[in-house]
């Protein structure tokens, strides 16, 4: 099976590879564990090409990626535009490519100035998401690793701010103290409601709250799926709190994991506040198309 | 060189033993890696005769040990006081050692209801501080990989908070994506004061603040001991923030780290509040000789 182009999003963690045909239609995925952090630079084209050989013909085709593969570390840099810019994608960067059927394009990440920061990945979900609701202006909410809030208006990004909750999370629940008492699954629905409404009001309370949840455990058996559920809430109700200005009284549309975008279209319905959701990877794979489409138009 | 009774810190991660002499001053001292954390139960005791066999004479010896040695995975449960307590250490629980030299005494932790908080381990050091300070008034801080906030009155421990700074700073600075943008070591001292402020006045902001030092170091060279200064201070800040009815106008006594109690000094001084700082290691051995005293009077 032979794919028209190659649709790739390649994070620190992780490489995933869409074969695509002329329509812009998933043929096949592939994906596997050499992100971006494990690999030298000439370890990138063997690495995508274990995975694409198979959707190879003898002519060129074309790859389009996105995320930390265009990082200065990563298989060619492809230099971040500034804010305010436009949604869509920019100019792809070329990487050099040695095998005579690979021609592979870069999308450039996102930089602000002031607040410094930075998005790597992102920016290609939000120009998949404008490519298919051209006409949206409001507020972007990315969930995730280093969730991403981002005021889009008139097509163009304005400004973002990067959290990194998703990887607090992570590390709080996987590797701190508190491994000891947080499940690696379960939900209490109510006491992520709780959490959140703490931190949100009185952002202040994370700090002491965080060893609460091990102290809990070991005074009045709190179990392990409610400590879950109130670390996420706090984290989320932190993160909310400070990114107020992003969501009050604007129009907000959640892009990620839909188990993640889940749980803050629940923690903005608290506030009264009813957001869209939309997968992320199909907007991973929307913007890829986008870029790919720009290609193809005679310059 | 024979001791005339054994004083030990056992905490999750480290096991550090003195030889005191009959005037509680220190003959020698041995520490080793065998925390709590890694042994199973009947590995304590030999853990504990390799750093002290040189030490005991043909009799009995008596060791007083603190921290987490006494948790409920620890060699034998020590259970927890409830404040409000006397902040002087409560009876000790004997551990079954079976080298008939040893006679092995554990000091019981500290718990709090609600809200739900522990002590282990610290309590020796606030018992030392108080035995040596009789008259005490006020907070105690002791800060470190758990930081406390204790209120004293009338010798007694009121109430606590504890705070995950000290793990934050270690997960934050070595495992996270911050890692690349914050020196293991090195300072700036107005990068320190300016985060410190800015989580201390609007807590919020430490949600942001923590990606932003990685997008300075991407986007303006923030220099990588600037971030581990302003990453210590935005931490700290948001400690600062969330204990302030513990400090705010009280007199506060410092107890830890030199290098550690040295930045929080700082830290309130920004805030006109002028504390004392004790070394953590001493007030330990201080609470451990009154431990010793009060067994060796008559019941």
């Amino acid at each position: 099976m032979r794919a028209t182009w190659i649709a790739v999003d390649w994070g620190t963690t992780h490489l995933r590879a869409w074969a695509m045909d002329h329509n812009d239609a998933v043929l096949a995925e592939a994906r596997s564990d050499d992100g971006m952090g494990r690999l030298a630079r000439d370890a990138f084209e063997p690495a995508l090409l274990q995975l694409i050989a198979p959707w190879l013909g003898p002519g060129i085709t074309r790859v389009v990626a996105c995320g930390m593969v265009g990082a200065r570390q990563g298989w060619a840099e492809a230099p971040y535009r500034a804010v305010p810019c436009a949604a869509a994608a920019g100019a792809l960067v070329k990487a050099p490519a040695r095998d005579p059927r690979l021609d592979v394009r870069l999308v450039p990440g996102i930089k602000q100035d002031s607040p410094a920061d930075v998005i790597r990945g992102e920016e290609t979900q939000i120009a998949g998401y404008l490519a298919q609701l051209s006409g949206f202006n409001g507020v972007l909410c990315l969930p995730g690793t280093h969730a991403k809030w981002v005021h889009i208006s008139a097509g163009e990004i304005v400004s973002f701010r990067t959290f990194l909750t998703g990887e607090l999370f992570a590390l709080l629940s996987e590797t701190s103290v508190l491994r000891h008492s947080v499940a690696p699954a379960g939900w209490d629905a109510a006491a992520f409601q709780a959490a959140l409404a703490e931190t949100l009001s009185r952002p202040e309370t994370l700090a002491a709250g965080l060893f609460n949840l091990r102290a809990e455990a070991l005074l009045h058996d709190q179990a392990p799926e409610t400590a879950r559920a109130r670390l996420s809430g706090l984290l989320i109700g932190a993160e909310l709190a400070a990114a107020r200005a992003y969501w009050l009284g604007q129009e907000v549309a959640l892009i990620g994991a839909p188990a993640l975008t889940a749980l803050y279209a629940d923690a903005l319905a608290a506030q009264g506040l009813a957001a869209t959701r939309t997968d992320g990877a199909a907007m991973t794979r929307a913007g890829l198309a986008a870029a790919h489409a720009a290609l193809k138009e005679p310059t």
